[in-house]
């Protein structure tokens, strides 16, 4: 690394809410949107599991309007945690598996993790993260913030606007795999990689106890928990790009 | 601890702004206001060092006034980290000495601690913690939600509404020490736990790195993040009642 990028002092920064994300894209800052359980988690594993791409819309109308105009698509997400009527899949990753999901669009709309990554949409980079990607979304990212001089925002899609326990962690994690010479982290970034590095070694059980978990496993997601809780297991970078969300490695030359 | 209570399933809540706390009060929460820097610190100070009350005021003016009204009153607070022009003390807590606040009334303005508890002051009961007194808070605030079957919000004041890395930890220092089999922690609170078991081993070089610690060393206050970052020193507790903090032990047979 060069002295000149060592003292570069890019700023990182945590967004609880959606409407945080607009000083965010004004500022010009990469975005990497996180919702563990399970938006983005899904989003990772699809494309993982060599699916094209990952429409996000905000409403279930949009989804169903997407798929009417394109028979081939898949139709995928929730409501409260369930699968909505008529649609191929839900929004648990373990149902994105490769016979399903290769080689095919996937239309996705979740309560919060969609909304916030079309709510970003105005931003030049937009990413999803999650525990499952944590290090290549780290080395694609801070890349990206070193090269174009910007900073980067991790939001916290949260639940209902709500403070998220897994997502607070994830942010953690990635920031934590950002080079540390390079970022000056914001108070609630420092406090994330914090927490992260105390919930590490039980990350499961940390994030079992948290209120979506609890939630999820009362609708018979556990394993779905589990599944969402392994580091890095994925080295995919899902990317926004023109409304679709598709692997950063397949579609540009970032990395 | 009798069976009943081990299930009381008392909510624990963090409020990141001021506009949080209407809700707090709202619900009947016990109220602990955190301003670790300095504000909540300068407070426990003062009442250890036998201050008779701390009188909180939202601006300079009405503490000039009360000042007018009472020539005994002590004139303490800061805008901007920095001692008010013609105040008897700044808001450094090392200033707050027993010879200098013993017996006295100090009519205390600060830009974010001040304000938090002036906003909770519908609140049955509004608390001040800090690093320096978290064993006595978390046991006085504890035993007050288990008998009156209240949540308690911890409030972190932060500085201008942002996320506070020290108050953050702080909230987590006093969350930790209440009783674990009665409580049910928010998302919040417990990322707020993790942070602080992860800081708590080199807690003064932490906060050192919050944004606001950073400012004041660069005013010159290094000495008081080292005093501030002290854990558990004072038995007090500062309690608001009838607009002036006083101690609990004192004026009251909570404990």
């Amino acid at each position: 690394m060069i002295r000149g990028k060592v003292n570069l002092n890019i700023p990182t920064n945590l967004v609880f809410k959606t409407e945080g994300i607009t000083k965010s894209v004004q500022r010009g800052d990469v975005i990497i949107v996180i919702d563990v359980l399970r938006c983005s988690s899904t989003i990772v594993t699809a494309l993982a599991n060599a699916a094209e791409g990952v429409i996000p819309t905000k409403t279930v109308k949009e989804a169903r309007a997407l798929r009417k105009k394109h028979s081939e698509f898949l139709l995928a997400g929730e409501r409260r945690g369930v699968k909505l009527k008529g649609f191929d899949l839900g929004n648990s990753p373990l149902e994105f598996s490769p016979q399903k999901v290769k080689g095919r669009h996937i239309v996705l709309t979740t309560t919060s993790g969609s909304k916030a990554i079309i709510s970003s949409k105005k931003a030049k980079h937009v990413f999803a993260g999650a525990f499952l990607n944590v290090e290549a979304i780290a080395k694609a990212t801070s890349k990206i913030a070193e090269r174009e001089e910007t900073g980067i925002s991790l939001v916290s899609a949260g639940t209902d606007g709500q403070f998220s326990l897994e997502d607070f962690i994830c942010a953690g994690a990635i920031a934590e795999s950002f080079p540390a010479t390079v970022f000056i982290h914001s108070d609630a970034v420092l406090a994330a990689i914090l927490a992260f590095k105390q919930a590490k070694q039980s990350l499961k059980k940390v994030i079992q106890s948290g209120y979506h978990a609890q939630y999820l496993i009362s609708q018979g997601f556990e394993e779905d928990i589990k599944f969402c809780s392994q580091l890095s297991i994925y080295k995919v970078v899902p990317f926004l790009k023109g409304g679709t969300i598709v692997s950063l490695e397949k579609s540009l030359s970032f990395c």
